[in-house]
C-alpha cells in the first residue's frame, strides 16, 4: 500500500496522462463510435471520472455535491449494481455532454479527490483509490487503441502523432527456449497491486515445451498471406473460417494493399509495412491459423508465465491458447467492484504481455488481459511454442 | 427562369440560411447519427456543397481546382453515377473532415459559384444552379429535423432555441369542406420551379368527398391513446401492427409520460403537451389507425391538391393515402440528376403540405414529399377526409 | 347467390380439387417451409378446413363437436380476432398433426358442412360458405406455387407432373392497342361473387395510352440479361438495386445457367428455356427494370382493367404500376372477415390477370391480386404499356 | 483392435440401433428442423450412411457403385475437404430424398460394407470402420435429443415412448468427496477406442477440492427459480445475463408452468416435475448461476476425471468449468478425419459423463463432449464442487 502523498501523486499523474493522450484530437474525434467495441474518447474521459465519483466521492466524501445527476446514466459502463445506463452501442450517438463539459467534470472530480485525500485520514479507502487509478490506466490503453480505430477507419486516414514509437522492431535472433517439465507456481504473489483475477497463486503442472524468444513479425505473416493462408480452411477453426468468409478478411486490421505493395495505417499515418516489426492487430483466429501453418502452436498462459523471465515482452499483447477462466479459489469482490472481472470469464481468450498502448507500470508477468477471439483493434500479436 | 443577379442572391441567401440553422449547435452536435435516417449536420453542410462542386464547378467552371478529392467519397449521398461513397449508415462514424474544414469547403465553393456566375454568361446552366439551390433547401428541412432528433434522443434533452415558433396552434373551428365529384387537374403548371415528380399536369376523376379544414390536434390523439388505440389490432394495417409491437410504440415520437402527464421534447426543451397544437411526429401507420378509430380516412394526394385552396396548410406535412408513384407521362431527367426522384417511386407514401422546418418558398400546392410509412422524425401530421 | 344444391356441389368440387393438387406429393413434401412466404401443403389443407370449422360450424352448426381444440392454434393464419396462433415462420417446424390426421380433419369438416347445408335451410349463411369456398380456391393457387417452390428449391429437382401445361406459348403477333383518353368505370358491378377490395365501382380518368396485346416472353428477357440489365443501376428503383445486390440476383427465379445455356425448373423438372413462353417468376423490381430498359412502362391496374377486353389474359399474373390501395368508399367487413383484405393495403403492388395455378372461375377482370414487390414464387410476368 | 467378425457384428448392431430409435416416428417427424442445432432424423440416418460410403466404400471398395451422386451434396455435414454441401440451416427445407429412399440408401451401404469386410482382408482400414461406427453412435445421441426437440417443440406435445426410463432418480444421500492436492494423470491410456481429443495422456496438478457425489436435482433448481435466480444479474456472466434477457428465459428447456405447478415435456409426454430427478436441459450459463447462488462452483474437467471413480455418473451430461481446448501434444488426424474435433476447439465448454441418450459403451471416463454455453437440448445437468 502506498502512502497518501505518493498515491495522490500517482492519481494526479494518471489523470493528467489521460488528457495528454487526447491532446492531438479535434473535438469531433472525441464523439464517434465506429464499431460497438470502440468507445468515444470523451466517454472514456467521463467514465473514468464517474468511477471516482460513484465509488469514492458519493459514498465517502463529506458534503460532496454531485457534478450532474444525469452523468451517472451517461457514463456508467456496465455496472448493473448502480442503476440504468446508456446501452453500449449508443455511446456514439450522444453529442452531449460536450467535450468542454466533460473536461470540467474531470477537473471538478480530480480536485475533490485531491482535497479529500489531502485533508483527511482516508486509509480505509486507499485501496478504492488505487483501484480507481488502475481502472483509469486500463482505460488509457483502450483510449489510445480506440483513437487509432476512429482515425484509421476514416477514409482521410488522419495523423495522430508522428512522435510515438508505435512499432519497435524485433531484431534479435530467433531462438527456442526450452522449459522443463514440472510443477510451476502461477499467479500473483507480491504485495503490490493486482486484479482479483491474478490472485490465488497456485501450482500448475507443465509438460516440457519450447517457446520462441521472439514475436512473429510482419515479414513472416506476409509469407502466410502469400502462400494462401486465408484461403485454406484446414488451417482455421470452424468459427474462424466463418469469420474470415463473412467478413472477407484478407489481411490484419489496418493493412491496405495498394497495387502490389502492402501498407498499414499507423498513428503516424499510412506507411509501408515494416518487415521486422512484430505483427499486430490480428484476431486469435489468425494467430491460431498462422501457428497451424507453421506446424506449431500458441503457448498457454501458464507456459507464457512460467517462461516470461527468459524473453523480453511488452511490445504486444500476445494471444495465448488459454481460455479466460477463474484460477482455483478465485473470489469475486463484494458489491459493484465484484463486477470487474468475474462476469467476463466465459468465451474469451487470455492475452499476456502488454503493448505500446499500455501505460507505464500497468502490466506485470501475472497480468491477464482478455478479449473475444475475433477482436483485432488492440495491439494483438503472437509468439509461437511447440 | 430568374435573372442572374436574382438567382445569385437567392443562392447566397440559401447558403447562409443553412449555416444559420446550425448556429445554436455545439461542435459535437454536427457529428452524430443516432439512427440511419438521420444524417450528421456537418454531412448536410458538406453534401449540399459537394452537389454544387460536382455538378456545376467541376464540369462547367474554367480552371476550377477541386477543394479536396476525397470529399467526393465522403459527401456523395446515393448518386451511383458519380462513383463510390461512404455508406449511409457510416456517416456518423466519421470525425473528419472537421466542422471547421467543412465550413472552409462551403466558403470555397460558395465563392467559386458566385465568381463563376457573376463574371460570365452562364444561361445554359441556370437550371442547374436553381436545382442546386432547391436541393439545399430540401436539406435544410432535413437539417432541422435531424438536429431535433440528435438533441431529442439525448438523455440530457438540450435546448436548441426557445425563439422558434415550432407549434403554431390550430385554433379555428373544425369544419368539413365538401368537394364535388368531377374531373380535376393535378400537377404543376406554372413557369416557376418544381421537381420532375410534379410535372405532367393531368386530369384525375374524383368522387365527391369531404375534407377537414383542420389538422388533427394533440388533444384528439390523446383520446385515441387513452381509449387503447395502440392495443387494438383491428385499427391497424398488418405491418403497422407488427411495427407497433416490435418497437413497443405507445405514443408519437418525442412524447414522454411522466407520472400521469404527457410531455414532448421540442426544440425549446421538454414541454407539456399543448392540446390545441397539431399532432406531429407520427408514422403513416398511426395516422391510418387514428382515422380508422374515428371511422374516417386520410385524403388521397389528389383530393388534397384539389381542395387545398379551401384550407390553410403549411404547419405540418400531412400523410395522404396515396402511394408515391409516377404521374402519367413522367420523364426521368438524364444523367445523375435523373436519380433525384424516380428511383424512390416504390413502397413510399406521399405527404402534402410543408412544415415549420420547410424553408420559405420551398413548398407549393403541387409539392410531393414522400417517406416510408414507419418514419416519424419529420413534422408529420394528418388531416381527415370522408 | 347460388341455390343450395349448386353451392354444395361447388363446395364438394373445391374440397376435392385441393386434394387432387396434392396427389403427386410424397408425405415429406407436405411438411417443409423453405422460405417464410411458402407454407407447407398440409398447412394449406388444414387451414382451409379450419376456416369452415371456425366461421361456419362452430358458430352456426347445431351440436357440432370440434375435431381437435388444438387445431385452431395450429391452423389459424393471421386472424387476430380468433386468438393466438403458430407464428408464420414456424409452420415448417411442425411435424404434427400428421398428413393422415389432416386428411381425417378435412373429411370430418367436409362431411359436417354437407350435412349442415343439406338438412337445414341455411340461407342466412350462404355467403359465408361462398367466401369459404373462394378462400380455399385462393389457397389452391398458393398450394401449387408453394409445392413448386418446395420441389424447385430441392437440389434433386424432383418432378411434380409432366402432364400439366405450365408454359402456354405466347405465339400471336405483338401489337399495341390504343386506348382513348376519358373516364372509365372501374370495379366490380355484377351480382356474382367478388372480394370486398373490388367493390365500390367508380370512375377513373385515364390519359390516352397504348398497351401491348402480348406478355413479355423469355426470349425478350434473355436479351435484357445478355445486355447487362442486372448490372445497370440506372434501370432500377433504389430498393430494387439493393435487392439485386444483397441477393445476388442474376436471373428470374428457377432459372439455372449450365455452361452457357439457360434452363428453368418447371413442374415437369429441369427444362431448356422456351423462348416463346411468357416470362414468369420475376419480382416487380425486375418487371420495372425491364420496362425501363425498353423505354416503356407497366400499365396501372386501371389501364389494365379498362383495356382487358382487347387482349387475352390468364396465363400469368401481371405486375402493374399500381400500389394496392382501397377504392373510394371501400368498406371493410365486420369481425374476423374484415381482416381479409383491408389490413394489407400498404406497401404492396397490384397484379392483374391469373395464371395456370389459378383455379377455374377464380379470376375475373376486376380481381385484384397483391404481393410485396420482391416476391417471385407466384407465376408473375408483365405486359408493357406506353 | 477388434477382430473382423466382432467388428462387423458391432457395425450391424449399431446400424440397427439407429433405425430402432426412429421406430416410433411418423414419416413427418423425420423431416423438420425447428432450430439450426437440431437436424432432421432422416438427415442423421443419411449422413451416418454417407460417412461409410464416402470414407470407406468409395476410396477402398472394389467395383463399388455410388448409390446416388447427389447424396454427397445433401448428406455431407461440414467436411470442407470433400466438397460443397447443403448449408446446415437448410436441412429442414428438404423434403427429398424421401424417408423411404434414405432407408434404401442405408440398406445399400450397410450391405456393401458387410460384403466388403466379410469377403476380403481389410485390416488396414479396420480403424476407419471403427471410427465410422463411433461416428454413428455419436449421432444416435443427437438423433434422440433432436427427436425430443422436434416433438417437445410441437404444440401438440406428442408422446415418443412411455417405456424409456428417461429420468432415473437420484435418491442417494448427498455427500462431499474430498480429493487431495497433487499430480493426476488425465487422458486416455488404454488400447480401446477413443477420439483424438482424449489422447496425449498427461499430468495435471490439482489443488485440493471437494466434489459432490450427487447431481443437482429438479427440487434444488426449483428453489433457485423461486428465490428469483433468473432476475439476479449478480449471479450471471455478462453474456449469460444478456442471453436470459434476450430470450426471456425463466426455467430450463421443456419446463412449463401451468397455473402454479411446474411440468416438463418428456419423451412420454407432459409430466409433473419429479423433485428427485436430476436437473437437465440447462445451459452452462444456468449451471454457473445456480452454483454462484449456492456459493459453490462447477468442477473443471480435470477435477471431474480425477474423481470419477468415486461417484456414479452417466445419467446426464455434466457441464464443467473447462473450456474445450487441446491437450498438450494434441495431434490432428490427416485429411477429412482431421476435421473431426480440432476445428471446434474454441468458444465451447466441456461436458463430462453421458446420458440416457448415450448409446451403450459410447462413453468412458476420458470422453470429452463439448457444446456452446447457451445450448440446452442435450441432457445437460450439473454436479457441484468447492
Amino acid at each position: 500500500m502506498l502512502l497518501t502523498d505518493t498515491l495522490v501523486d500517482f492519481f494526479i499523474a494518471t489523470r493528467k496522462h489521460s488528457e495528454e493522450l487526447c491532446q492531438p484530437l479535434e473535438t469531433e474525434d472525441y464523439v464517434v463510435q465506429p464499431i460497438v467495441d470502440v468507445s468515444p474518447p470523451k466517454w472514456h474521459l467521463g467514465h473514468t471520472t464517474w468511477f471516482f465519483e460513484e465509488f469514492i466521492l458519493k459514498p465517502h466524501a463529506k458534503d460532496y455535491t454531485e457534478f450532474d445527476e444525469d452523468f451517472s446514466f451517461v457514463f456508467n459502463s456496465y455496472y448493473e449494481t448502480v442503476g440504468k445506463r446508456v446501452v453500449r452501442s449508443d455511446r456514439g450517438n450522444l453529442s452531449r455532454p460536450s467535450v468542454k463539459k466533460v473536461y470540467e467534470y474531470r477537473t471538478y472530480v480530480t480536485t475533490a479527490i485531491i482535497k479529500m485525500f489531502q485533508t483527511e485520514q482516508q486509509s480505509d479507502i486507499y485501496d478504492l483509490l488505487e483501484i480507481g487509478i488502475h481502472h483509469e490506466k486500463q482505460h488509457q490503453e483502450l483510449l489510445l487503441t480506440d483513437i487509432k480505430f476512429i482515425l484509421g477507419n476514416n477514409p482521410l486516414l488522419p495523423v495522430y502523432s508522428d512522435k510515438l514509437k508505435e512499432h519497435p522492431l524485433e531484431e534479435h535472433k530467433s531462438d527456442w527456449l526450452t522449459i522443463e517439465e514440472g510443477v510451476y507456481d502461477i499467479g500473483h504473489s507480491t504485495g503490490s497491486f493486482c486484479y482479483d483475477n491474478e490472485l490465488g497463486r497456485h501450482k500448475v503442472y507443465l509438460q516440457a515445451y519450447k517457446i520462441s524468444n521472439k514475436l512473429v513479425t510482419n515479414a513472416e505473416f506476409l509469407e502466410f498471406i502469400n502462400s494462401g493462408g486465408y484461403e485454406r480452411f484446414d488451417l482455421w477453426h470452424a468459427e474462424g473460417w466463418d469469420w474470415v468468409n463473412q467478413n472477407q478478411i484478407k489481411a490484419p486490421l489496418y493493412w491496405h494493399q495498394v497495387d502490389n505493395d502492402w501498407y498499414f495505417y499507423s498513428l503516424a499515418g499510412l506507411q509501408e509495412i515494416q518487415p521486422n516489426a512484430p505483427l499486430t492487430h490480428i484476431s486469435y483466429y489468425e494467430a491460431f491459423a498462422f501457428a497451424q501453418w507453421k506446424g506449431l502452436r500458441l503457448p498457454t498462459e501458464f507456459e507464457w508465465e512460467a517462461a516470461q523471465g527468459f524473453f523480453s515482452w511488452g511490445a504486444r499483447w500476445e494471444w495465448t491458447e488459454s481460455a479466460y477462466l477463474p484460477y482455483p479459489n478465485y473470489q469475486k469482490a463484494d458489491g459493484a467492484l465484484g463486477e470487474y472481472n468475474g462476469k467476463f470469464m466465459v468465451s474469451q481468450k487470455v492475452l499476456r504481455g502488454g503493448s505500446i498502448a499500455t501505460p507505464e507500470n500497468h502490466t506485470r508477468p501475472t497480468y491477464r488481459n482478455f478479449f473475444h477471439p475475433e477482436l483485432r483493434w488492440q495491439y494483438t500479436g503472437l509468439r509461437l511454442a511447440k
